[in-house]
Formats: structure tokens, C-alpha cells, sequence
């Protein structure tokens, strides 16, 4: 396959050995310049200290930071948890809510530079290449996409290190690296190492923000969440921005060991893969939203609520987020959404968070409906004619049968 | 309404309070003979010792006793875990699932004693009343029903004491009864009391099985189970039955505070109750079973099975057992679970039951091919043509877009 | 049953000799003040001349008429047709549509005059009475709901004559009327007669509107649509109001027998019924916006638009229009017709309606891209790397299978 | 990419010129032993005449045909029409639903010849080089895969022409050829010529098997079919195998121009393509069926089936025969069929195959329940309690609202 011809080039810069390698490749493999583009969606300051100098040196003309924290939780994440979306029943779609908003700014510094070309340094064998091409499709049709890990023949960190001392870029990368980890504010995820082999359990290298549920407090700790249309907004009764909220419920949720998972999922590339993610904050988020829904969603729209669940976790999952599809399916989860206000506390305790209280002033519960006893609303004597109804299909079928 | 004519009615018999009201009620009000029927679902010795005596002293004819444990939780139980069934989110269908097969004992007893009519002690609020109903209707739908509770006047538990005091029959059962509650092999479950006010947490009270999580064992304790065909078959190299299954893990859950859940839920007959369940044993299956698949599934048989699992749930919950549509969703998750094999660790500890081991010989998933580098099966290249066709929809839109 | 205290009702009216019985009735049994209310939902003018008086003369104190056909098609009509619901896989809803906008209507002349009270002159083993109840409780629950044909014990043609006769109400109604019709704007529905045997085929009279197939011209018909966000704008290049469109696209239609169904549906109160519809224009409509979706839905989002036609035909049946869950399938699918703008031609000829001709300029489809040859936006050899990763579950679960 | 290493490869003959190209290719280009299968799928005597001769005069040591009309009829059609599948609300999968028998039966050849690999004439830009390989996949993993027009570089007739002349290899193959069509015993389909505009309605010329309405006859024709388990049995009273049924209903259809669709469809490879499809003897069937289950299928299980329809066509139109969870879709439909019995009378006219009779034994339609008037089964006040219990959620709702 002939190489594109490629002028500009921006590529998404993490600091580390891969896109570290990626920046000379690119100039020497396209000839091109190379922008690079630092997506800040809450990795960390270790990753992003002196970064910029670091893309500089390994060849970058320019490089771009972008401070994506607080709207990925506003515009990514907080319309995903609407939906009740947990990727194969578990996974609370840490990374790949990151990838479309990474994308999306990376098109916009192609666009203000004059790039003609957008690269990442997404294995083949991950999901993320698809995430990261599957925005770029949508957003910028016209560019075109360079994925070395595709292209290239490095197949190792020690050839990858090579690679640059042959150059003379400067890099801290270790020779060994056991696990593959990737963080944002929302969530760590750990793969590799002894976790390849799913007859391993993970041990306690495995978990990086949140202690062991034997090593949490002996005692439980009690926090209040107040919810409205579906958004978490105040926090023990002081309002909070969604990337506060997220703080603030990492912070207490990481320290009673909230939000561990341990998964063998399906990747959108055909194979599965085994993950351990940690979502402390999240994981309490998710149980108040829940809880509230149990307070105001009827049977049937509960029930649409899960569907549409499974629905935008794969698509979430699956590098959607710019189709029109996943923009109905979060319409239709914002619009339920609208009834979801509420209050509920929360205990963390020993790994878990569990809703303890709740209330609504939209709550379909009643004491008066639900207790023994007459009221107003309901008459007992109302279910024998729904019974009868409701069972008349089961009634008449079985009458043919007899008649046979 | 005037009321039928009935010569010989089964009731469904518990010797609790309601029930023991209920035959001589309705010896009272329709003039018949009236036969007692208990089922045995392992509700427990307390409810079942000298119970056929209670019911001859309550003015039944005869009272038959069917053991139904083993078959409930093979027949019953087992089909309904393949779905992955949650009745919204977390439910597990404890007394759902058995009242199809009491039901459909107690039209057995009907049809050997020549019966005209079945007759049940679920209140007029409640899902039990449509459960029976529904059955009743898809096996028996030439005989009666009568459902006391929707016909007549008492409206508290000291009217029927009363009742059962003026005609001088005996009963053990107190003025106040602060919770209900429904047992069987599966789960008990709570409501009333304290729970019915949303806003209050459980206390101590409500929980009958399970310990506190505060109070289980400081030490984590390990299980392991063997699955086959979606089917647990053996406990830590043990054959077991699916009943001996069940009492094992009940134990073993019990004393790790598993299986609790707190819930808000929608009821058929269109309010919501609030209860609290207790499904030690059935909470460490559903996370084996769930965790096989997890090796076994790929992604689209693994959102199918998801989809079954609320399909599953809907139908359990709402008493729809007997009818074509069950039959057709547990035929799907039945053949969907013939890969389902392997075996599984679980961790119990301070409330949670956590796979931490897992594997399979059908595991779809291979260190080999997950990894970094190069396979056999998988080439990195191929990738790039799986992209382009994955997002070529989202290309063509967004190139119509740019020509506008 | 005790009748509830009543002093002012709001009966909606038809003119037809059921809602001319329930104006005395409702007098005489509930003591109370009756006001008719009329909806004109396109049902024709031989029902609607002089049915104001008709009303004072059966007893009424008031009458008020509302034009609500223009919003009808608009409001209610447009919306559903963007879902693309099919009713059990046929049938365009057309009495269902018609009833939350009457019921609407209805609640407002109640709150205008005082009303306690709403009645209708539904049958109880109907859709239309779920339908008008439905949207009641969720409009004016503090109203009291009176259903006539639930109550009294009239059970012929003949005797509600006779009882108007009794009363001196004149009323030109026939003794006989072979078949129960409903009509508004968009079909006529037929029912009862020679059609109540399933073994019977429809005859002449079952049918109103339109010609038979074998009466309709020997010459096909041809007819433009323009089509933007899923709405029907315009006709043979003349822009269109939603109700213009439908008169327009009605007479086409009738004139060649296009729009007629025949079918046996599960009713929501659990029997089946058996009807001939006959909806000419709304079958020309439903063929443009499906012909265009064809241009511009991509693969993954036209099957979801299948599933909210299921959804929401469902939820138009059942009476379910002013729910939270029905907004929300209407928010997914007003959504994905954002992009459903085109122009189709529509071949009519014997009773069909098809499209010939379609094109858009959000079309995903290309004649570069389809044919035979090589493009610049898809190379063939993508291909080979997508089938490869497509099918890898596939290839490994039977390569696991060969090793055992 | 270097080629792999063949032996013997089989390859997918069909006597045309793109096959009569791949065997010669392929014995220049893999130095391989080139084993022809030709599948008799009813495509028609005009193809297979002589084609044994053709395949070794083009270079074939072996030439084996298989007839699996009988086969794919009863295994892969009539499983398939049980579920209600027409992809993207249209297409009747005529093409989908050969592949997979196709392809299980070259590999059956492979394996008894000992090949190392097989081969296909399927484009590059087509569904059905995924349907063989994904078939291929699930049931020979072990096999190479050769996709010649992946692989080449011939990009026209002429080309292929000029390439067989070379080396001698006769070929009846004209230089132009408008349309690209496939045909089997269920369906003929048109690709290309004036249909790759959207904006050009079909010509005659686009249609094959069937007449136009307009030639159509002016008497309409009715034909009678009985049903059972969800397949037709019976036609015009004689018993007839699903081949045979399909051949004589192919023959009625034809002459009446019935079955006949135009649709832009979204291929399973990213793009969409129109095609004019031909399925006179399918239509009818699908007809018949779905009027059995109207009769048969209560409104949930009716609901379902439209569901696994979808599910199904897409599984079946992806080239996905060969996995768990198309088998548990069909083990579904299975399920649900076991009440599909019954006989319908199909009324054939100017291009419609309507149902206009129908009846089972089965059926859950009553004149007795639907019709006005009092019966033993429905009391119309049971209505009260139904419709009260139904629309709770929403009273309570608009309770709550009115509090504010």
C-alpha cells in the first residue's frame, strides 16, 4: 500500500513511549510536520507535567493542551449515565466515553492549524482505533488517518526504545511495563500482566485509586445525593458542577474501596479482553440515579430505561457517539430523564454503595396504595376485573385446547 | 355480584392468619366443601409442622402437602437464572418464580378431588393474586376462582382474629404483625414496617436470613462452582442437585451478608411497593453464571442474552409462565446456554459475592489474541479495513454535509 | 357499587344513537347537569350538521364542537408516522390517533364549564375505553369517569331506541346497522357483519372509502412527495399544510383502492377483534417517509426506527399517548427524521402504492460507491480485514470446538 | 502481502464469466489444483446445463454439483419465514438465504477432497463475501480463503473476456452485461443498469420472473393454504413439501406480478445499493403465515415475533446462519410457531397476494367475546377494574403534578 501524502499532521500525545515514537516516525515515514495535541480529560498531573516541552523535543512543531475535564463529565458522561448504561451488564465505559471528546478537540486543532491528516497511537487489536476513526468519520471526513501501530514493525517497548535513543529523544520509559493502563477522571483501567490468564485472580497491583474492601474503613460512611432530571447536582446538600461531583464522590468512594470490577469482554474488534476498572465515583452516581428512577419510572418506561441502557452501552462502547443514532438514543433517555429529581443517601462501605433512603417529590410510591387496606385511588375489587383481562388470552387458549 | 355456585374448592394453604380465616369463610359463603392445599418451596419447618392438623381444625375436609423444593428450583428456578433475569435491574424474582408451580400443584390436587373451584389468600394489591390467576387461567380455566381477599369485609388482622375466635377455631397468630413476608428456598422477602416509608433505611429487623455486612466474618471465604449448560452442577468439586446447590450457597451467602437488595419496585397492578429481599444462595449463582459467559458469549449473543433477561424478568414477575411468549424467550436463553460451561471462584465477603476466577473450555477469550504482538488468528492490518466499512455510513454523512 | 356524586358531566358526543341514550341516562341516573361535547376529527359532515341541536333536543344544557382536524394530523398523526408504526404489523392506527386529541379537548371544556365529570359512550370490551380512561387519569384524575355502557343493563339497538323513544327524544338511528364504523381525517374502520366469521372475506360494504382494486382505473396515477424531517411538505410541488396533505393524498388514493387492510388484531383488553380499514392517504404517506428513510438512515439506525414503530404502535393502541415512555419514543424518533428530507414518486395503481422514484440530498446511498469498480472513498480490500475481524468469534469458538 | 500456500483449493463455480476467470487464476497464482462445486439452488436449468464440462474446459480437475433446492427450502427458508424476517422492512433475504447452504456444502466437498483451501467469486463491496466467510469461519477455520476480486487486478468484463481468450478458455460470456443478478427457487434479484440512479423508476426490462400488474390477469385468483406449526403443508387441499410448495405458489405469484420490491438497502459492508427483487411464491407465503398468527398469537407473543423478525433478517442478511445466537433467535420462533396452525385463502390480483379467509383451531378470536352483547367469558364491568389498575401510574403521576 502507498503511503498517503501527508503535509500537517496532529496526533494525539499522551507522554508516553508509543506516541513518544509515533512523533519522528510520522516525520520521517510522511515527510510531514507534527503537531502535537494533549487531550487533558483528568489523567493525571504526572502524565501532563513538562509535556508539552517533552512533544517539542521529540520533534513536534507545536503543541496544543486542551482542558477537557469538565465538559467530558457535563457532555459525554453525564447524558451517558441517563441511560443507565453498563457495557455487558458491568463495565461503566470509562474509556470510551473519553475517546469522542479527545477526538473532537484534536479536529478542531487540525482545523485551526491547517492540518490535513489526524494520527493516534491506538494498537490494532483495541477498540480505541475504532473510537478514534469512527469520530474522525464523522467530524472530518476530509483528512486523512494515520494509525502507525497498523503500519509500523515495532513490536516491542525495548525495539520502541530503541527507536528513539537511535534518535537521541530523551524519554523516562521503563524497559518493563507489566500492565497496560489507561486514566481519566472518571475511571483507571488496568489490563495486562497477570490478569492474561482469566483463571488469575487480580492481585493488589491491580487496583490502582481504590483500597481493598479489607483494607476500607471499619465503619460506614453515609452520603447524600440530590438528583435532578436525572443529573447528580448537590452533594451532603451543597450544590455542585458535575466534575465536582465526580471529585468529590471519587475521593469518598475510592476510600471505602467503591466501584472495583473485574471483566473478560467482547471488544468491538472480535476478540474479548480483561479488564479491571475502578470507578468509585461513578459507581455511586449510578446507584442514586437508579434509585431515584425506582421512585418516579412506571413499569413500562423502567423497563424502556433498560433497553435503552444495553442500547447506548454498546454504542458508547462502540465508538457511536457522533451518529444519529446515538443522538436518538439519547434523546429518548434525556426525555425520561425530565421526571428523575431526587434525594438519596448512600452508604460506602467495605466495596459497596448501596441507597439506603430515598425520596422524590415525583415518587409513584405510596404508603396509602402500596399498604393493606382501602383508599382512595385503588379498590381491591378493581383486580379482579384487570385479572380476568389480563389473563383472557391464557383463558381462551387453554379453552381450545380442551375442546381438542 | 351474585356468586357462583362452588361444591368443592382447593384452597391454597399456609396456615398463617389469612388463610385459616378463609375456609371457614368460605364454607360460609359458598356453601362447599373445602380442601386444603400447602406447598412445600421450603418456606421453612416452622410454617409447615402440624399444618394439615391446622387445616382440619380450621374446618377443611382434607389437606394435602406437596413437596415442591426440588422440582421449583430445577424447573422453575433454573430456566429463569439462563435469562439473567433482574426484574428491574434487581430483583430476583424470589416469590415470582414459585407461584407457577404451586399454582399448577394446587389445579393438580383440583383435578384428583373433582374440585369446581381454586381458591388463594393474596390480597387485592398485590402481584401474587394476578400470578395465581394467570395460571389458573392457562391450566384450569374451566374451573372458579375465588379470591376472598377482593370479596370480602375484614380489613385487619384483629377482624380476623375475631373471626376465627367466634367460631372457636384455633390460631397461634398475634394481634400485630409488624412485617409481611414470603420465604421459600430462593429468598424470603420483607415489606411493611419501617419499609414503608422511603425514607427510612432498613434497620436490623428487616433482614431475616443474611447477617449485616458489619457483622460477616472478617475473613474472606472462597467457593468454587462448576457450571454446565448455564446449569450449576457442582460446589467446589461436589456434584450437586440444583436444590443442594441452592441450600449450600444459601448457607454459605448467609454468613457473608450476600444477597440483600433494597428496593422500590413497580408492581403489575400499576403502584409501587418498596421490599426487601434476601437471595444469598441465588446472588452467588447469578455471578457464576453471568461470569462464564462472560468467557463463553460474544457480543451480540451477550446483548441477546441481556435483552431475554429483562424479557425474562417482565414476564416471571408479572405471571406470565404458562403462556407461549415464556416458552419462546426461555427457549432462546436455553439454547444460548449450551456453551455456557466452565468454572468459576467466587469471593464472598462483607455482603458481596465477586468472581475472581473464571475459565472455560468454549472461553472465547485468549491471552494469545488479546495481547500486544502478533498471532496467528489475528493480523493488526486488518483492522484498517474493518474501520473504513465500520464507519462508512458516518463518512458518506458527514461528506453530504460538507458540500451543503 | 355505590354511583358517585355528580353535578356537572362533560359527555363526549357523536350525535350517533349510543351518546343520544347517555344524555338522558346520565340525567336520570346520576342527577346531574350533562354537557355534550363534539369533536370534529374529520369524521364527515352528514355526522356533524345539526348535531348541536340534536344534543339540546336529547337533554344536553350545552354543547360544544371543536375543530380539531387540522391539529389532529399535525400534532398526533405526524409524530406517530415518523415511528413508522405498523399496529401488529398493518394496521395505521387510525382510531387510536384520534382518541387522546378528543379526550384533550374534552378535559378543556370540562375545566371551561366546572365539570366534576366526564363521560363516553365507549362499549366495555373495546380499545376505546382504555383509550379515553388513559388520558383522563393522566389529564384531570380528580374528575370522575363515567362509563354508561359498563353500567346499565341495555344490551340491543332496540332498547336504547325504545328508551329514547319513552323520553320523547327523537332520534332518526335505524333499528338495524349491520356494521360499527369509525371515522376521522385519516381512515374509516369497519367492523361486525359479515366480518364477525374470520372465514368470511370482506364484501362490498365492508368497504367505504375507497374502490375495489377491480373498479379502480386500468391507468396508473402518479404523485410527487416532498418530504422534510420526516413530515410530508409538499405535493406534486405545491406546498402543504399536514391535514392538506392528507385530503389531498386521501382522494388520490381512494380513486385507485390504495390503503385498504383487513385484519384480525389483539385487542387490549385481551380478545381479538377483526376490522377493515381504510386509510388511502396515510398508506401513500407512510410510503414516502419509508422510501426516503431508505436514502438516508444508515444501517444501524433504520433497524432502531423498526423498533420504535413496534414500540410506539404499541403505545398509540393502548391508550398510552399522554405517558412519559410515549414522549420518549417520540423523542428518539423525532430525532432520527431529522435528516429524512427527499422527494419520492409514488406509482398508484389497483391498490397499491409504490414508490418509483427517490432521491435526497442527505442520501448515504452513491451510484461510485455501489457499483462494480474502484472509488476513492471505499477500497475494496477493506473487505478482507473486515470479515476477518466480523467473523472472529466465530472462528475461534470452532476452532475451541475442533480441539475437543 | 505474500499469498498463502494452496494445494487444493474449492471453489464456488457457477459457470459465468467471473468463475469461469478465478479457476485459471487461480491455478496461475496459488500453483494449486482447482476442484469446482457448483450449488443447485434452482437458479435455473439455463446455468447448470453443461456446466461440469465448462468448469474442467476452464481448468478444473473435478467438477461436483449438489442439489440443495429440497434442502434450503425446508432448513433455511422455512426456519427463517417463522420469524417474520424482511430486512430493513422489505426484502425477503432470497439472497442471504442461500449462502450458508452454499457454503456448508463446499465446505463438505473440501473436506472430501482434502483441500487446503477455498475460494469465491463474491465482489469486494457485496454481503455475500461475508455470508461465505463468515460461514467459512464457523465451519472450517482451518481453511484458507481466497477472495480472487479482492485479490486481482481486473476491474472489467472485458478484461475477464480478454483474459479467458488468452488462454483459450471458451466462454459464452457477452462483453456488456446491464444487470447483475442472482437467482434461486426463491427469488430472482436486478442489480445495476438504470436502477443505479435512485431517481430511475425500474423498466421492464428490470423484472424477470414476474409479470407487471398492468399485464397482469384482470380476474383475480384465489389459492388455498393450509398451515401448520408455522409452515405451509397444504395447497388448494393437496399436501405439499416446502420445495414443492415453493415451485407451484412461484408459478401462481408470477402470473399475477405479486412479490416484486424496490428497495435502497444498507449492505452489511457500510454502504447502501438498490436492488429490484423477485419473490412471487415467498410473498404469498408470508402473507399466509403472518394471517395464521394473527389469529393465533396473543399481543405480547405477536409483539415478540415482529421482534425476532427483525433480529432474524438481520442476522440472516449478515451472513450470521452458522452462530449461537442466530440459533437461539430461530429456537424462538420455533417456540412460537408450535400454535401456527390454520388455513388461509390468498386472493392473487394485479401485484397483491391479501388474505381475505382465514381460520385455525387455534384461534383466539371469538365472534362470541368481540362482538357486542353479553358472553360467559368477558364481563364488560371487569373493564372498570382493568382499565383503573392499567392507567394508575398515570393517575398518580398527575396527582403529584397537581400538588406543585
Amino acid at each position: 500500500m502507498s503511503k498517503v501524502e501527508v503535509k500537517k499532521v496532529v496526533v494525539a500525545y499522551s507522554g508516553g513511549l508509543d506516541t513518544s515514537v509515533i512523533i519522528p516516525w510520522l516525520k520521517e515515514n510522511y515527510g510531514c510536520e507534527v503537531i502535537a495535541f494533549v487531550a487533558d480529560v483528568g489523567q493525571g498531573d504526572e502524565e501532563l507535567v513538562g509535556i508539552e516541552e517533552k512533544a517539542i523535543a521529540s520533534g513536534a512543531s507545536e503543541c496544543y493542551v486542551a482542558d477537557l475535564k469538565a465538559e467530558m463529565v457535563k457532555d459525554y458522561i453525564y447524558p451517558t449515565l441517563k441511560t443507565g448504561a453498563y457495557y455487558e451488564g458491568k463495565y461503566l465505559l470509562g474509556t470510551s466515553m473519553a475517546r469522542p471528546i479527545i477526538a473532537k478537540a484534536q479536529v478542531e486543532v487540525a482545523r485551526k492549524v491547517g492540518a490535513d491528516a489526524l494520527a493516534h497511537g491506538c494498537t490494532g487489536k483495541g477498540n480505541d482505533q475504532v473510537r478514534f476513526e469512527g469520530a474522525f468519520a464523522a467530524l472530518a471526513p476530509d483528512l486523512h488517518v494515520i494509525a502507525p501501530w497498523r503500519e509500523w514493525d515495532l513490536v516491542s517497548r525495548e525495539e520502541c526504545l530503541d527507536y528513539l535513543a537511535e534518535r537521541n529523544i530523551p524519554c523516562a520509559a521503563s524497559l518493563t511495563k507489566i500492565y497496560s493502563r489507561d486514566a481519566n477522571a472518571w475511571h483507571i483501567s488496568t489490563e495486562g500482566g497477570v490478569l492474561e490468564s482469566t483463571w488469575n485472580a487480580p492481585n493488589e497491583d491491580c487496583w490502582v485509586w481504590t483500597v481493598d474492601a479489607e483494607q476500607a474503613p471499619n465503619e460506614a460512611e453515609y452520603v447524600t445525593l440530590n438528583v435532578e432530571k436525572g443529573e447528580v447536582v448537590a452533594i451532603d446538600g451543597k450544590a455542585v458542577t458535575p466534575y465536582e461531583a465526580l471529585l468529590d464522590l471519587n475521593e469518598k468512594g475510592a476510600k471505602h474501596g467503591v466501584g472495583r470490577i473485574d471483566i473478560v469482554e467482547n471488544r468491538l474488534v472480535g476478540m474479548k479482553s480483561r479488564g479491571c476498572y475502578e470507578t468509585p465515583g461513578g459507581t455511586i452516581m449510578m446507584e442514586a440515579l437508579r434509585s431515584v428512577e425506582q421512585l418516579v419510572l412506571d413499569k413500562a418506561s423502567f423497563e424502556f430505561r433498560e433497553e435503552l441502557g444495553i442500547k447506548a452501552a454498546q454504542l458508547v462502547y462502540d465508538g457511536r457517539w457522533f451518529t444519529p443514532l446515538c443522538e436518538s438514543v439519547m434523546a429518548a433517555s434525556e426525555s425520561l430523564a425530565q421526571d428523575v429529581n431526587g434525594e438519596v443517601v448512600i452508604k460506602l462501605y467495605k466495596g459497596q454503595a448501596v441507597a439506603t433512603q430515598k425520596r422524590s417529590d415525583n415518587s409513584l410510591y405510596s404508603e396509602e396504595f402500596a399498604t393493606f387496606g382501602e383508599d382512595e385511588v385503588y379498590d381491591q375489587s378493581h383486580a379482579g376485573g384487570f385479572i380476568r383481562l389480563y389473563s383472557l388470552a391464557s383463558r381462551i387458549r387453554a379453552m381450545n385446547a380442551a375442546k381438542k
